[in-house]
């Protein structure tokens, strides 16, 4: 019996061992999508405890509470922060098997040097002694970034952002890691959605075009991209929310939708929705693939799918699931791409894991970039996905399916300072299962080559495919 | 190399042997949801033998029986009973690895003491064995019911049914077990089959109410949900059949479709028919809320798909499949049942198992008890899926995605008397899952703590989610 | 720790080692599905490298080379042949986990007796080496077959072929292997797609029947599949991409959709060409039926879905990926055939697998054989999912839907003459699996059962299935 979480943790064989702690333990993290506020890293934020830290924003811990029946009061309402705290604590032992329950014992190894186990009796006890270390100047958000060996990171940002937090942080050298914008124009293309004139007013004010057709959104965009592109962008965000179909956009048509969803603020058909995002997704891909920045794609989300608590708490609060992808009309979407516009490297994720076999396969159809690395590539499994079971079966499906030795590994996808972890539990995994097909024979005991794969996949893929 | 289903089935580490048996296998049974006759429980039938017992209805047997390429003569038809015995024999060898062969086996074991393995070479033998023993009164369907542990069970009940046979159960002193009701108005809502008219009329005539519109239809079943209700139930269960699009109930359109559902017998579209259903569904749902009962629906089936069996032997006689769901739609559903008439505590349970992890992500979406319990829980792996696999699978995917210990464990779903040992295989399962984690160091070896979740998840959590 | 590959590869118990050694192993191969060109079988082709041999039109590797990032210069261009085997070499290390990894080895190992491992570093030696051996007559395509143990094979042909390479095979007394058409009437029901009216011409010629309607058309196929017969044919074969809705053929509609799809070379509407594909389906069924042969369908694949390459390279280059596939649809056509002309041996392969539950459900509602085989059955892990754990996953999936005894086993569905390790890799997946349950006492630890079951799903029951 192995004792929980030890320096072995996931390690279950003699070449996983040798694997990750030979290899991949220490190299630097390339953290290359998230959503941590860069204001907060520019201020180099402090936490008072706890509650601060992890249940301020984190909606995975706030729907695990809510399913564990804590009352709301006690998750985004005004109870005190410790009894918050307590409130998390208490669920702790009905989490087994969940990721919370790693991560969090995780986090409170690596930052805290504590090794107790969360629950309703050492919760007290657990609150004073990460009180007490959050205090120090070592727990500001940059001193947590930098013990966590990031080399770089990149934040998600609306092309109307201004970058200015991201200016900041570039000019103090004493802070090492590379802090680089990620451009996620979701509202620029989302033309079915309220507001969408006010945006593109917001966005044609700060790009000083006026735009009044889709041309003139292009332009605008364009000088966006430009811009990001001037503080170090690499790589571009889109949700592929309710993409059920793909629309291939015509001249005829596509003008007049837009022309529509300007003087209606969304009041479109789902169709010319479809249109217009299409064409703007092709434009945009166009213009990744001169700058050589990378495009992620995100698919199968059904967002705010409590109405009643969406009114109450707004979006990005624990009330979106798994919806309806049409995976084929993903596939049509990249087609009509790379014979427009021209396809730019591409990563792909689907929050629904029963697509990871149909996005297996469709890796295989685009790959032409004949330059030692895929054009395209299967995202790290994403959001709900990325359990222990979860990260096991996308990379078995992967390798399976396509090549795991050009895997770009983890992302933390998170808006929390401390979330680094996930990059060793990642690690962690990937070592465990390259460990178990050397043990059972499946691979050649080779522990060189098996090392290089393990440095390419965790670290040397990223840097390359992304080009940092 | 273990033995055969030895004391230590699936009982792979030293902590799954000691929460199983320190635990789990004591539990008292709450059958929350099945399919045996009250009839039979009132009368306490006794069986011949083992066609009886075990061939007389369960459509598992028959179709695997099928698939081997038995004749339906020794399968529905009229061949003596022991040579279609005999055919079931002969098809063991091939089901390894089918939950039959596991129940096959626990149920001679636990019902009649014989550890046999069921082949043709053993047929003749273990049949004179079991008629043996069947000939006893131990052997009648109370007896069965009390050696097996049943605390509670719930049978499935139409809304028109008297429930004759509860009172009579009800009135038996000597019998230990509470046999309760469960509200299963499919036929109140499928308003686009054939029959609606007919069936309504006797929902009227029971209820005491003539049904004429959508209204007095919602009188007609509150009616019979307070009645339901005097005989102690807690539960109503729901076939969301073909349910591939969430139709909003408009005023302006469902009394009209309605009408004609009433007028033309089934003869509406599949939009209106959805209509209708969503309508109902709310109705219903806030009923069940205001009685504290559990709404569960159960999606994803296809029924009676091979038209030419249907007309010869009826619905369940094993002729169903996996169908068409779509998951969105269910979550629309539940999202206007919630902000209209109130979401019950709720079970979703889906016969196709690729819906998993899209149902473990909506669980999070409708959590807002805060009583200490979920408010919507996935049901166990359903039907088709309650083999070895389609459990370990089902309870990973809701660890993962959900809170496994607010999971509300296992039913049987039967229509057979000894199916009991269901639920001793779940619990081995469950405990071999938790066992595995604690020895491979992802949870604390921690037996106490395991040991609460493991009670909770074999009996506490439903007696307390249903309010047993 | 195990050696890779060696004599246990894949056997981890004791059981698993007998079941392989003692039964699997010896057993000859019936590969009754395969792309393999008969012509190249008479001519009794030779190759004078791997290049040839491996990569002149493997698309499985040309994928994976070109998610490598390998230019297509070096893959389907015109660089010299050393070049391109090196570039697949160099791609190895990275494809640890796709089957590529172990079938490219144990083609090594069995066909050249050379047990290094493919990379860089080893190219040129095992090019030198690999060369050598096939420069000898041993190496021919016969004595490729004959020394891989093959009993049958079936090719996969057009109704409009004349089969004279088969006749040709058959008249050499010398080799042993059976080489059997099977029939392939795709494009007689694609009437949606381009060519359609050119091809009816040309099957019209070949049977000496104008097909100017759907009568004359039925016609013409029924004398082809009388010709097949005649040379030993015993199944057909049928992909339905894109089958995402079942319309049942009607008399009023179906003649008028004919003509059209006549007249405009494949103008009709995607519904229309639904029709027309069930209704010619429909009839073929019959035929089969009538005669006793095996309906194979493939099911869920996208095709060309990569146009620039579509236009560059034509079809079958690697550019197909899986794609929509409506389960409920082909249950309602095999409910269609099974009512209308009867529904033959059937064997329902998905390309996603995703789909294997609703497959697995899908069977118990067909069978009705009475004969001691299925009626219908499952294939076996297709095309993309013939990896180490999809095989697994279908065959735990089969196994605990269906009766895994039953199983029809392995086909190479390949177009290379050095694929049959793959049935060695299958029987090896196979006896792993069942050794396994014995090992942790889920079977009885019975080796004469289970070796019955072993030597029925590696051969017998194919032998049977199909009548060989």
């Amino acid at each position: 019996m192995k004792t929980f979480m030890d320096k072995d943790f996931l390690l279950d064989t003699k070449t996983a061992v040798e694997l990750f702690h030979g290899t991949a333990e220490t190299l630097p993290i390339i953290d290359y999508h998230c959503h941590i506020p860069p204001a907060e890293i520019a201020e180099n934020r402090r936490f008072n405890n706890l509650t601060e830290l992890w249940l301020g924003g984190d909606h995975y811990k706030w729907r695990a509470m809510r399913t564990c029946g804590v009352p709301e009061q006690l998750i985004t309402g005004d109870s005190p922060a410790y009894e918050k705290f307590a409130a998390y604590a208490k669920c702790m032992p009905y989490l087994i098997g969940n990721p919370l329950y790693h991560w969090t014992h995780l986090e409170l190894r690596r930052y805290f040097g504590c090794d107790l186990i969360l629950s309703e009796k050492t919760a007290e006890k657990i609150w004073e002694l990460t009180s007490e270390k959050l205090s120090s100047p070592n727990m500001s958000v940059k001193n947590i970034i930098k013990q966590s060996n990031v080399e770089t990171l990149c934040t998600t940002d609306d092309p109307a952002d201004t970058l200015e937090y991201h200016s900041l942080i570039a000019r103090d050298a004493s802070f090492g890691t590379r802090v680089l914008p990620a451009f996620r124009p979701d509202k620029a293309f989302n033309a079915g959605s309220k507001g969408y004139a006010v945006y593109l007013e917001k966005l044609g004010a700060v790009s000083g075009i006026k735009i009044s057709d889709i041309d003139s959104l292009f332009c605008a965009l364009e000088k966006r991209i430009d811009f990001f592109d001037q503080f170090g962008c690499r790589t571009s965000d889109h949700a592929l929310d309710g993409f059920d179909c793909f629309v291939r956009p015509s001249a005829a048509t596509l003008s007049a939708a837009f022309s529509r969803a300007l003087a209606s603020d969304g009041g479109i058909s789902h169709r010319e929705a479809l249109e217009i995002k299409a064409a703007v997704m092709s434009f945009l891909a166009g213009e990744y693939k001169k700058r050589g920045w990378v495009m992620q794609l995100h698919i199968g989300t059904y967002r705010n799918a409590n109405s009643e608590a969406y009114s109450m708490l707004g979006p990005d609060t624990g009330y979106d699931c798994i919806g309806v992808t049409d995976i084929a009309a993903v596939t049509g979407l990249l087609d009509h791409i790379n014979t427009s516009t021209g396809l730019p490297r591409t990563i792909v994720y689907s929050v629904d894991p029963t697509k990871d076999a149909a996005i297996g396969t469709m890796l295989g159809v685009f790959q032409d970039s004949g330059d030692g690395y895929p054009k395209i590539m299967q995202g790290s499994a994403w959001w709900f996905n990325d359990t222990l079971d979860g990260m096991r079966r996308q990379m078995t499906s992967l390798a399976g399916l396509s090549a795991i030795g050009k895997f770009n590994g983890m992302l933390t996808d998170s808006r929390s300072f401390t979330s680094y972890p996930r990059h060793e539990y990642f690690r962690r995994i990937f070592c465990g299962m390259i460990g178990k097909w050397a043990d059972e024979g499946l691979v050649p005991d080779d522990t060189e080559a098996l090392s290089r794969v393990t440095a390419d996949v965790c670290y040397y893929n990223t840097k390359n495919f992304f080009g940092f």
